[in-house]
This record gives C-alpha cells, structure tokens and sequence, in this order.
C-alpha cells in the first residue's frame, strides 16, 4: 500500500518528529503512522490487509500462543534493542514447546514526545528479526500514554506455532535421571544490560545473546523428538527456570558449577556488581531437560548449531520431593540454589 | 495448582499490598503473585500447564489473529473497567472477521506502587468477562516498572479465532449499493469516560457500551454469510471506521443523520464538550456493510439479540474514487464526514 498523497498532504518528517495523542487517536495521524512506519517496515501480505485481524490458513494440529511484554531500560543495548528483543523473547517462548513459530502480533504503547527516529529504529530492527526468523508480524496495535505516564517505548508481541505431531514437551516432564542441557554460555544479555546502564566499559563489550532459538530447537527435535522439557532462562535466570522445572516436576537437580559456561568477562563483571550469573538473564539460550540416552545425540545437535556451539550437559535431575536444586560448586562443595527472591536486574527484558 | 505453602510462607496480603519492582523479576514474589492473582481468578486448564505458551488443538480452517493495547484512564468507570475491556475489545476484533473467538492471551505491564487490591478487582473482572464469553485467558505475562514509568496498569490481550468457512469479511469489499447498518447508539463508552473524568453528572449515568459482540456477529452471519465488511468503531468512532472502509474499499457513502442512533444524554453531553457523537467511541457496537438485498435479513438477526436491539440501517455506499463519507443532517443539509484529525479523546480505550 503505498502513501496516498492526497490523504496525507504531508509525510511524516521523521528524524525532526515526536510521538503524539493525535498518532493514538485511531484517526488520519494514526492511520499515517501505521503507513508510513510499520506497515512500510513491516512489510507482509496479512499485514496489508489492514483489518483489525489478520487471517491465515492452519493445518489440523497442537498449536501453541505465547505472549511476551517488554519493556527493557535502556532501549538500545550492544547486541541489540527493544525491537529485536521483543520478537526473538516471543518467538523462542513459543519455540520452547517444540513448536514452529508461524506468526506474530505487536502491541506498541508509545509515550508522547518519543522521538519518531527512534520509533523507526526500534521497527526496523523487528523487522529484521522478523525476517530473519521467518516468522512475519501480521497484526499489531499502537496506543500513545501521555509524558510522564510511560518510558518511550512498550512492547507485547504474541506468537503462535505449530508443534509437530510426535513432540510434546512440558515442564512437568523432568524424571530422575535424566540429563540437564544448556545451549551456550549464561548472563551475557543481563550483563550487558547492566554494563551498559552503569557506564562499565570492559576490554571487550559483552553483548546480549538476545537471538531466535527456534532453528535450533528444530534441529534438537528432529535428533530427538521425546526431550522432556525446554525452558529459556529469560528473567531470573538458570536458576529460577530450574526451580521451576523442578517444582513444577516434583523432582530435584544437581548441578556440577564446573560445566555451567560463563563467559570470562561476564563472570568478572558478575563479581564486580555483587551478581550471582545464575540469576541473569539470558535472551538467545535454552535449557533441555532429557533422557540420559537422548543427551548425547541432543547435545550434539546443538554443538552443530551456530546458536548452541558451547553447549554443555550441566547437570542430572534426582528423586526429591521438595523440589530443591543443588550445585557442587567448583570448591567442591554443595550448595542450595533457590529461587531469586527479590529483584536484582529490574526491566532486564 | 493450590498455592504450596512451603513454597510461599506467607500468602500475598491483598488489601494491604502494592505491586514491587520484585513481582516482575521472574523470581519467587513473581511466582506468588501468578498463583494468588492471575491463576485463581482465570483458572482453565491451558493456563494451569504453567508452560510459557498454551497448547491446544486446531481443525484445518481460516484462522484469524488480533491484538490490542489498553491504557484507557481512568481504570475504572461506570459500565466496565480496563480489565473486561481488554477481554471485549480484543474479542470483538477478532468477531469482525466473521470469526469463532477461541483463545485470549493477557500481557500485564504494572507500576511499582499499583494498589494489588485495583489489580485483583481488574483481573476478576477480567475473569468474569472471558467466562461470560466463553473465551479462555490461556497464557499471559507480567511485567512491572519503576514508579512514574507507567500508569497503573496496562494490558495488551491477543485474541484468535476460527473463521466459517463460508464466511469472507473484509475492510476492502463494500460496494455501491450496499447497505450501512450499526448495532446500537453510538459514542456511549467515550461519554461515559469523559464524564467520569471531568466529573459529570447528569440526570442519568451514561454506561459504557463495553461488551463481547461475537455471539451478535455469529447471529448475523447465520442470518447472512455473505456480509461485505465488519468493524467495532472504537477510537476516532464511526465516523472514522466508515472512512476507512471506503478508503480501503474505494467507494463513497451517503448517511442519514436521522437514521443513526444516539442516546439524548449522550448527545446533551456531547454538546456539552463540544463532541461530534460521530468521533467518540464505543466498545459494544458493530459497522456491517452488506448488500442491499441482505440487509433486512441481518437487521431482524441483530433486532433479536440484545446487543443488537437498537439497530439501524443508517445509510448506503455510493460510487466516488475519493472515498468521502458525506451525511444528510437532520436539517436537510449535506457535509462531508472527514477522518478524525486530531485527538480529542485521549486513552479512551
């Protein structure tokens, strides 16, 4: 749909432009806006269609609908944005079940006075996460909050996808025995986020590992379709999404410190800031929960990813009914690792 | 899923609680809060999976996608709250396809210092609206940011649903002749804000027309499949819904300002405001635009519910490239009805 110059006498002049109430009133600026940013941007058939629904096709099948708000501070971050965050934190959601991403939806709550250039920065960059993954945004909606009522940028994207008919992963399904899986190196997004907030400037800049896992989860899938649980340790990190596993299982975990990666720089950031790196989060791993005979074959599918080339076993799921993880650290002691209790790293996503 | 009470030693103190920067952090307080709140009032079995996506199964068809933000202020008001308008809203987007509404997913952004006794009083009216239509919340996520970054509370909800397969609506299908009908009175919901908001009262409290119109829109499609174009008219109200259909639709219209219904107190206070009633929402009324030969037929289908029992057929589509909605006025006159241009309504939804 290209600008129709006669419904709108003038284009948005975006690098000297704000957000405004009038770009959220559901009238002729908003209707300019979706034109000319996120439909313009975006780009798609189902999109286009402009109704207030997009409509598609489905296969007889499981399907799955995750949803994700984000609203990360500060909005740009090495590695990455709110933009690129809010598409591959949704995608990999849905991704965790098994399943196909097919479709997302956006949701942007815009504060007034947000500067347009940066509305288009952060809509670029989804739509080359969108693009990338393959998983085009067919629906959205923007509202605008008045100055002071908002923080620039707010975002909930929603997925949905198609799980193939012979997996069925659920974080119920942990059993004793069976191995702990991560597909690459914890904290990297959170330490960067924290970086980048305190002014930290290390001899390398720590990126966010913030990256789309449904390749990935694909490729573990077809090397072994009966894994038992996928979680990606998004807020409170490793830790939490193993105690949740582990409660929600009725199982307990035993983690060996030693094969859990952390990249160098983040542990040493992690020191410096008081932070234990397995309540950061991540944004681009996983964690899998299998059988000890499907580990390997998992694992080596991962290390064949380009996502999952530092994947490690990092520990074994044991009978206990109260559900408690523990770590024998590199000390050679034995530690609780509980949930995170208060809240160390807020708007980390 | 009962609260375990090894896991949270004291159960949330509703009355006396506000929300912390911690019930966003992914950790244990997050927890409690999910399980205390959000589990016990929407309480389905997706949702209960506690997975970070819903799984259900789906029949080969045309499914439809919508998603919607609300930041309506002030949270409450006569006729509703921003909870069981996040439910109407989302539901009626998708109803506008023609479609079955399936499955609802919730996004919460919270601000740090939110009375928790306001957030469980908007999640059971949340509740009761989803129960009331049938439609499940099914998966859903909480975010919380620092004091005077939000403004209470925002939702975004996400809706899908499953189309007839003889049922084809959409935005670009109005043609000459056609008919324009709409479900009730306009412009009750925005007048019922704006007088909650500037302190109005009149005679009698004008409600908002908040609610769920899929089971109306499944009457009319029974009535008639082939209906042209559906659409609720929310922000920039029906006059700007009627200019985007002939917009998409290239076509003109013609309406009768007698034909279209409004309450007097809506229109006393409109006057009062200096409001045109053709720009202010609602959120419980329909748009169909139909073929004449149809049109009978889906008035009597619409007369028949009671969300419908005020319908009207209001005007027709007429041939003009231009797209311009022009209207008779009750005093015999003729003008154009433009798009709304500025933003006289703020977060009205």
């Amino acid at each position: 749909m290209s600008t129709d110059s006669g419904r709108f006498p003038l284009r948005l002049n975006i690098p000297g432009a704000v957000v405004e109430m009038r770009h959220g009133s559901g009238g002729r600026s908003m209707s300019q806006l979706i034109e000319e940013i996120f439909l313009k941007h975006f780009d798609n058939e189902l999109l286009r269609a402009a109704n207030d629904q997009a409509a598609f096709n489905v296969s007889t099948g499981r399907m799955v609908m995750s949803t994700d708000g984000y609203v990360i501070s500060p909005l740009f971050f090495p590695g990455g944005d709110i933009g690129s965050l809010s598409v591959h934190g949704t995608i990999n959601d849905v991704a965790m079940s098994g399943a196909r991403p097919l479709y997302l939806s956006a949701g942007f709550i815009l504060e007034e006075g947000f500067p347009m250039a940066d509305l288009e920065k952060i809509v670029i960059s989804m739509a080359h996460a969108a693009h990338d993954a393959s998983v085009p945004i067919v629906t959205g909606d923007t509202k605008v909050v008045n100055r002071g009522k908002g923080d620039g940028v707010f975002i909930t994207t929603t997925g949905i996808g198609i799980v193939p008919h012979n997996v069925m992963i659920s974080s119920e399904q942990a059993q004793p025995g069976d191995a702990i899986l991560v597909s690459g190196t914890i904290g990297d997004h959170g330490i960067a986020i924290m970086a980048n907030r305190e002014n930290l400037d290390f001899e390398t800049t720590i990126k966010s590992d913030s990256a789309a896992l449904h390749t990935l989860v694909a490729d573990m899938v077809t090397a072994a379709p009966a894994i038992h649980c996928l979680r990606d340790p998004t807020r409170g990190g490793l830790a939490t999404v193993l105690n949740e596993l582990a409660y929600q299982s009725h199982v307990g975990m035993k983690l060996d410190e030693q094969m859990i990666p952390v990249k160098p720089a983040v542990q040493a950031l992690c020191e410096l800031l008081g932070l234990d790196p397995l309540y950061v989060a991540c944004e681009g791993r996983l964690v899998c929960i299998c059988a000890q005979q499907d580990a390997s074959r998992i694992l080596e599918a991962m290390r064949a990813h380009p996502l999952g080339s530092e994947a490690a076993i990092i520990g074994e799921v044991i009978e206990d009914t109260h559900g408690f993880v523990q770590m024998e650290t590199c000390f050679g002691g034995n530690r609780v690792v509980d949930w995170l209790a208060g809240e160390p790293l807020p708007r980390i996503c």
